[in-house]
């Protein structure tokens, strides 16, 4: 995790540094619907290498944003989940939600 | 300017597609202030190159989101605006400000 001294001081600056890629933007919005494993966010994020979504991932985790799960299940594996903290960035994905439609609307 | 059949499906990933870069996002909080000239625009997105800036502004204009104005001042030069469309992107930057602010809080 980012220390507060080192983050931007502007707080737009902040959230585009900490989310502002089209990857972490989409993987915020793949686990709003509950946590995922790595082979179905690749599924959904079209395009997306193995190399990207792990690097987007582990720095997701790092900034506070998403928890590993290890799950103990037959098989075991590991899930991706929203923190609190990723969970309180969902107004952000709404209000990009409104405005696609909106500017889609316009065309 | 993306037709309306090429846009995807999920109103999030039109906007991630339109916007979702770390400097066209920065680009925009530029603009809200006024109208700005590329120098400007570089002094302010620290760590930008030419290339990626006016790359960015070039895509942007196709998208409708910035105007280019030439200004017959003396010296000519150019400046970039939002357009109305660009401006209806305000509503995200205000809640992506608040959680920067709300991110820095908690740590």
């Amino acid at each position: 995790m980012i220390k507060k001294e080192e983050m931007p001081l502007c707080d737009v600056a902040t959230t585009v540094q900490l989310v502002g890629s089209k990857w972490k933007l989409l993987i915020i919005r793949e686990l709003i619907s509950g946590s995922k494993r790595t082979s179905q966010l690749k599924r959904s994020l079209a395009g997306v290498s193995q190399k990207v979504l792990t690097e987007s991932l582990s720095s997701m985790i790092d900034d506070g944003l998403v928890n590993r799960i290890e799950l103990k299940k037959v098989p075991p594996h590991v899930e991706y989940q929203l923190t609190a903290l990723g969970e309180s960035f969902l107004p952000v994905i709404e209000t990009m939600r409104q405005w696609g439609k909106y500017y889609k609307s316009q065309l």
